[in-house]
């Protein structure tokens, strides 16, 4: 007889009604009855479980009926319809093999554990029905990303994660050396015969490669030793990094757009099971602000225009903690008002500030703004950061200069200016903040399989 | 009018033949005659690019005819056909626009560069013909394998890379830390407040993620502080690690066979003028070993069969440097016998001696060996590691305690056993040495974008 999963049994459900198969996973709940057991049954491979249900004629009645939760089994029965929910197959079974047992201090239960004891027992959590939607929709979105730039040409690209070079120019990286640690240290000596690091960015090298392939993506992990413990920030999260020859601002944001649309809309599509059990568990609104944005159109707003705009609503009674004030960052709660107050939609905030923004920014002719923009999405804030580059060579080098930015160890990136450069643009998401914005799971720390935070380094 | 991609070009040729078009990319090569001009002109977006024609009607004739190589433009013109090539389309350029410009000591000319030179000028090689197929096929075969594990249900997982277990046992791991080289060192003050060192594998976690899942993958880098300059050798790879719930060794064989016939086949399918290219520029045979594997039966022995068909050979004239033996690894030259010479084909060599393998393989009942497979394969050796896990706790944690491994920091990976354990298998793939065998480049730093070696980390 065939071994199917519960995936084929679903896809296949017409064709199987009726027939015997056999299926093997674990069990999630056990009831029993006097002559009677029901068991949810899952494998994984489908977010919709079937419930075998068999009766006291089993062969082993006695042990199949004490069968634990938690355990693996392996199940041999009809497909019959079920009485709840059509969609959802019912297994009649006929045999019910006990694979793995799992005692009885299994830690996992058929209630509702709080997210913060499923984090300690993170080995575990992927087997409840909160993570199997989440880490389901993380594997489908990171799909979506990679269809959406593949259908459209882009070579996927690879850029280092151990580095000379901090591109930020900030500190916060992790060090990574082959040096026994607590005695003398040359760097000469070291693996790579000078200080290295774990990349904050892969945008510079991306950079390289678009001025050869026209359109690239990079995904792939990214660190920052930020010692923040925050419902947003982790050591170790993944970022995708598309890169576009002959692509200005304007033209960046229709990109960012139109894939963001995508991403979502497959999410949509494919896991439709875990977004209704998301949208329940996260108190509703999940599918509502998902289905908004795909019919909507997202905003766009000069970062002049978006203090106009919170100055006046200022001015009206809305009460900021900090001011929004012109030539300066904005705020947690600015992007709030902006997004789900002002225009209830996503919105593109561009031509930033010159001093908050980084070095390789394009800068505008009006001396004080770079051609930078801001996605910022409901519910989940900034979402996408990306910029047309500066292609100037003169101008990005007094920048460098300016921010005390060495050239020597850039003077490649520097060349690309030089060597048949052109207007060019790029943007940056984290993976893990729109998965938050995806799932509507609110700490980075649940959508990640095994999160790295300041202190915390398990499994 | 519309700008266009070479790679839309290629796609609506029967539509735009005869049609004004407009494209944005560099000048490969610039050959001019008396009032005429030739541009191979490329923008990466497809292998086989147009080439643009123009005479000297064309405005700013002189600017035109002194363009640089590498300089990137934008041209309009008329789609023709090729007199060449009718699949290739010429450009009749009505005008040539320079975008950026390239001095004439631009370091890529229109000849051939040693692949030792283009690794000095990383940044750049991505332009040259070579890397332009490589890193396209790179990007195709990723996609490949993320489709292939997909369309079968397969959640993909990031495991984590900084780590605080080194699952291998070995050393040769890279340590990461935010404390200041060359000081006192108290690991309960490092950022996660223990040694943590990166990743050398994501297996044991991705089991974690089998046992809730059924059927999983990871795709990310992967690395080793190995101070070893080979051409198989690299600090920083990517690896492909699936992990499958209720699967046996010889099970997880056909899933290895069929995964690897699928991504070899899409790379033929999606990347056939790069294979042309390379099969020529590694002398020939690449189309013919890879087409040759789509349609062959991989051969299944065990380790023993092995060395008895190698100590068989011996006897009959081929000359080793090293004498197989039961019950020891087998070496390069082995490997090689059995591919290219016996078997002719790929070949799954099973059932490996305990002693040279890891502590979590399946012990067969001859107390030797360990349900261990190795893939190897013609011209790039083994391609594939994979075993059947143990599943016995106390077989696990007596190998565990023979082999001196920490049982306290696996404590959750060894009680994947007590809470419904089951059969379960999974292989690793490290990307690039596919990408050798795929492409046919037989050094690693050509199939990395920034390769990171000993004493090397430049980009």
């Amino acid at each position: 007889m065939e071994i199917i999963t519960t995936l084929a049994l679903k896809e296949r459900l017409a064709e199987l009604q009726g027939t015997e198969v056999c299926l093997q996973g674990w069990i999630r709940n056990h009831r029993k009855q006097k002559n009677m057991g029901f068991i949810d049954f899952y494998d994984g491979m489908c977010f919709k479980n079937p419930q075998v249900v068999y009766d006291n004629t089993i062969e082993g009645w006695e042990k199949v009926s004490t069968l634990h939760v938690g355990a693996s089994i392996t199940v041999v029965g009809t497909v019959v319809p079920s009485y709840k929910d059509p969609t959802t197959p019912e297994i009649q079974a006929r045999t019910i093999t006990l694979e793995g047992d799992c005692p009885e201090d299994y830690p996992l239960q058929p209630k509702r554990h709080s997210v913060e004891f499923l984090r300690e027992i993170a080995y575990l959590r992927p087997r409840t029905r909160l993570f199997q939607a989440v880490f389901r929709i993380r594997s489908v979105a990171a799909m979506a990303i990679h269809t959406y730039f593949q259908d459209r040409g882009y070579v996927y690209v690879h850029t280092p994660l151990i580095t000379s070079n901090d591109a930020e120019g900030a500190g916060n990286t992790f060090t990574v050396t082959t040096a026994k640690m607590g005695e003398k240290y040359d760097a000469s000596e070291d693996f790579f015969g000078k200080p290295t690091s774990l990349a904050v960015t892969g945008q510079l090298e991306g950079e390289t490669f678009a001025m050869a392939f026209s359109k690239i993506y990079t995904f792939g992990p990214t660190f920052r030793a930020e010692n923040s413990n925050t419902k947003t920030h982790a050591a170790e999260f993944w970022m995708i990094e598309p890169e576009i020859a002959f692509c200005d601002l304007q033209q960046l944001m229709d990109v960012e757009e139109e894939f963001l649309k995508f991403v979502v809309k497959t999410v949509i599509e494919k896991c439709p099971d875990e977004l209704e059990f998301l949208d329940k568990f996260t108190g509703g609104g999940l599918l509502d602000k998902l289905n908004g944005l795909t019919g909507s159109k997202c905003a766009r707003v000069t970062h002049d225009e978006a203090i106009t705009i919170l100055r006046k609503a200022m001015e009206n009674g809305t009460k900021f903690q900090f001011e929004p004030k012109y030539g300066e960052d904005t705020a947690k709660e600015h992007e709030k008002y902006l997004t789900e107050e002002y225009f209830h939609s996503p919105v593109f905030v561009y031509d930033w500030p010159k001093d908050i923004k980084a070095f390789y920014m394009y800068q505008n002719d009006d001396g004080k703004t770079v051609s930078a923009v801001d996605l910022l999405v409901p519910g989940a804030g900034e979402l996408m950061g990306g910029s047309q580059r500066e292609t100037r060579m003169d101008k990005l080098t007094e920048r460098m200069d300016q921010l005390g930015i060495s050239k020597e160890s850039l003077d490649w990136y520097i060349n690309l200016r030089k060597f048949g450069g052109c207007t060019h643009s790029g943007f940056g998401m984290g993976f893990e903040r729109l998965l938050i914005y995806l799932t509507g799971v609110d700490n980075i720390r649940d959508v990640i399989p095994y999160a790295r935070t300041p202190m915390n380094c398990e499994f």
